[in-house]
């Protein structure tokens, strides 16, 4: 890999390039994005340039950073101008839709980092945003993929795009949607909460923008994965209810 | 008032008596509690040195800070011993069961002042931990002890005990449950979470030892509270399985 081309400059695009960098990548790396995320990824350091979409393309490795439903129409312009050879892959929070919309492009590989941050943007990004997490893939990727996902520190899990997107249901999706009902049950007496119920609404703050593409693209799996959490919520509340302690104290850390 | 007791001196009674100090209070503050918790608040300089619960009740202003069943256990000890004219409150989680075992000793003001940390003990002691911070009454106070509350920086509000209880259900006792509950069905996943899921799974490591009290003295308000925030992430369930986008959003910020 000689070039990379980086779309979506934000902060898992401006993490990316700034990664490499760090883990020794030497070779050209571009940016395709708002201009002013391209001025704040070069002055990062994450990207050389910004470039058009049809110059990007021409990179040996081309990495959407984008929203999902962006990734979507994306890679519907990409389909006919990638070069063969060339690696396509992406970090869009969910894979079915994604994977379904680059079936035309034989050599892409789905993916999502399992990194994040409080903040957005590339004024968040960050050289070890990737060091010790999960990057899953939706297929096993060209060696030259692997190579450089395991040298900005991440660990590779393979799994399919539906096993994929059922499990980011539930580890990150249904929680959201929690927080955003705790949120509004609450919100007349937030003045009274302490730092309990903040931990419990902070995600509540979350945009709305980047929720709608991953909340289309997910919404069977994601509901289901909210009532295995409501179930389980349900199952505790009767507990309660009943006066039956012990399955109440199951529910607390072990000593 | 010239002398004040604090029973328990952890994170919340170890805070008042830094406070008090901070605010200019030039009496003697005694500890009842474990020898290692005295022993840390006079180092802390929360208080003079530890007493006996029989010296501690003759001070004029006795301030209960120990869990909530360990403070209706005390409020029986003390209920012959109190000098007439001395002002006992409390800073217990829950108010109908404290309230209650207090009825014999009529100078009690049931309190709850709304601080706290992620972390307990009298090592997390902080003179400002009540500044700008709800402190809950469940009746007017005597001048006294508005005073010294409103000099550590709390805003008082009177609330009956009832009001409080459901209160507290809603804002801190519900959110905990609901974060065991996502705790308990995320854990065989948790190395895939991010700092959302983090944020949402956090209270569940408490110490079931800390909320068994408020469970079994809050049980009734809790259920009713856990139903309501239920019912909106039911709500919130169903617009998302039937596509009603609108209803989604606005479980979001506006714009």
């Amino acid at each position: 890999v000689d070039s990379v081309a980086i779309f979506g400059v934000g902060l898992i695009g401006g993490s990316f390039g700034l990664a490499l960098r760090k883990a020794g990548f030497s070779g050209t790396i571009v940016g395709v994005s708002s201009r002013s995320a391209i001025e704040g990824a070069i002055t990062a350091g994450a990207i050389d340039r910004g470039v058009s979409l049809e110059e990007g393309v021409r990179c040996d490795l081309v990495f959407l950073a984008q929203p999902v439903l962006r990734i979507i129409s994306t890679l519907g312009q990409l389909a006919t101008l990638v070069r063969p050879g060339a690696i396509v892959t992406d970090a869009g929070s969910t894979k079915r839709a994604i994977v379904e919309a680059a079936t035309s492009l034989p050599s892409f590989v789905g993916g999502h980092p399992m990194a994040g941050k409080e903040t957005r943007g590339i004024e968040s990004a960050d050289a070890d945003l990737f060091r010790g997490r999960p990057w899953l893939l939706t297929s096993e990727p060209p060696a030259t993929l692997r190579r450089w996902i395991e040298a900005v520190g991440a660990q590779i899990h393979v799994l399919s795009p539906s096993e994929h997107d059922q499990l980011v249901a539930l580890i990150s999706h249904a929680p959201q949607l929690l927080s955003n009902a705790i949120a509004r049950v609450t919100e007349p007496h937030r003045a009274f909460g302490g730092p309990g119920l903040r931990s419990m609404t902070r995600l509540a703050d979350s945009s709305y923008e980047i929720w709608r593409d991953i909340l289309e693209t997910n919404r069977d799996s994601i509901v289901r994965a909210l009532d295995e959490v409501l179930a389980s919520a349900t199952f505790l509340r009767n507990a309660l209810d009943t006066q039956d302690d012990p399955a109440v104290a199951s529910f607390f850390p072990k000593h």
